[in-house]
């Protein structure tokens, strides 16, 4: 059972090749793979298949709209187990992987997901550190929001790029300060607005192209980076500065990326790494309950 | 550059086979191979060498007393790239590989640490799961003092097993009780008595030959196993039912070891887990700052 392990801005993953769709991803068996002690750690899974092998096997009904059987497929697992519909920091990886090891033989092409089909640029690669874009679909501003962060009420837009954000941009803020915001506890947000929960972004206004973020994940915590949060911090900021369109750089704890909005759609562009690669022990494996 | 990855009572570890001693394990490196986004993730490293090599190589001054220039040594490494003398759990990890991998071909075998030598009996072996007891060298009881943990004060008995901990039986406990325990907070203790600090156990009074355990970790906060500390609570719990020498199951959030404690000295008895092997890109290593 073959794995690589790779991060986007240090939102980490363990890719798992799996083109004849073998491995039962149980969610007992993911959650244990991911623990960071028990297993080999991680924030989510990526398994590796074509889409159509995927839909042969049962573990996708049907294939999301525009995306084809012959087009790979990014089978994203959350640390616990639980299945998500994407992973923007997930797709430059699982895109950097396919070029790494050579199963993709072009630069270009498209990545399904449960979101939908997402095109990918690999703009520079090698073994372990690639460049790469990736359509990230539509934005969809949801209008005006608070909420309380580290006793502090932060306003911003809620956005909608698959899933719900709240960006705030604070005039206030410098990076200094925002580094210093204590992000440990949950933040209050207006329920009613968010029934499903919120991730909360918060950031600094646009100076030369760029801002400072750090983002609290509904149900997981603060990361060091969200490739939605940063589209939907990206967006915010640009707005906040009267644009609808632009380019934004946007540094996350975990490094730099850069978010391209343009006709309601945004496209982001970042780093991947990829620290190694080997086998999982198949008795490790099979033992768990 | 080969690594293994594997768990003692989940205290994990990155096991790097370096017979040739050609590893830089400078400090920046280890930090960033044991941060859990940015690299492989562990609480620590396992060199992997005879201390020969090591000695040779500059990594080691001089062998610790017992240990020979043919034997084994861990050359441990913190999770932030400093060196510590021993990890009890680490060592079954260690000797487990030396077996699995057949680079050892005996069940009883010398590992070197920087706090001298270790001898390890491997019961059971398989490429994934092992049974290894180690000897812990001597307990030193240190007399009574008390901390508070959670709002609450315990008082315990304070045992050095190379370093230096405060392990408190407390007799209205039970394992429930103990799961509840606020350990977030770093415990207030008599600095007077543990003027470098203190690793503190919590743990249910000796039912049945076992005890329940917590620890908070010196410089590290809550861990789900600590190999020295586990001696140090099987010392403390036997002494509170009158005895000076026995042997304890010791359960801790991350498994359950037994600890045998006769003349003064101890022997840690417990289970190791290889999850997986493979490659660490050398470029990635190569590129760290």
């Amino acid at each position: 059972m073959e794995f690589s392990k790779g991060h986007g801005t240090e939102n980490d993953f363990v890719v798992l090749p799996d083109l004849d769709v073998r491995l039962d991803l149980r969610a007992d068996r993911v959650a244990a793979l991911c623990d960071r002690r028990r297993g080999l750690g991680a924030d989510g899974v990526l398994r590796v298949a074509r889409a159509g092998a995927l839909r042969a096997a049962g573990v996708l009904d049907a294939l999301p709209e525009g995306v084809g059987d012959d087009d790979w497929f990014m089978d994203y697992r959350n640390g616990d187990g639980s299945i998500a519909e994407m992973c923007g920091n997930g797709v430059r990886v699982f895109a950097h992987y396919l070029r790494a090891t050579g199963l993709e033989g072009s630069a270009e092409f498209v990545v399904g997901s449960r979101a939908g089909a997402r095109p990918v640029v690999v703009h520079r690669c090698d073994g372990w550190t690639a460049d790469v874009s990736v359509g990230m679909g539509t934005v969809t501003e949801l209008g005006t929001s608070s909420a309380t962060v580290g006793g502090q009420t932060f306003t911003g837009l809620g956005i909608d790029v698959g899933n719900p954000h709240l960006a705030c941009v604070e005039e206030s803020l410098t990076a200094d300060k925002l580094a210093a915001l204590d992000l440990t506890a949950a933040p209050d947000f207006a329920a009613d607005f968010f029934p499903h929960g919120v991730n909360i972004e918060i950031l600094t206004p646009l100076v030369d192209g760029a801002v400072d973020m750090r983002v609290y994940e509904r149900g997981v915590g603060e990361t060091r980076s969200c490739g939605t949060g940063t589209v939907a911090a990206a967006a915010a900021a640009l707005r906040a500065d009267g644009r609808e369109e632009g380019e934004v750089r946007v540094r996350v704890p975990g490094g730099e990326v850069l978010v391209a909005v343009r006709a309601g759609a945004a496209e982001l562009r970042g780093p991947s790494v990829l620290v190694g690669s080997g086998r999982i022990d198949d008795d490790w494996w099979n033992a768990l309950a």
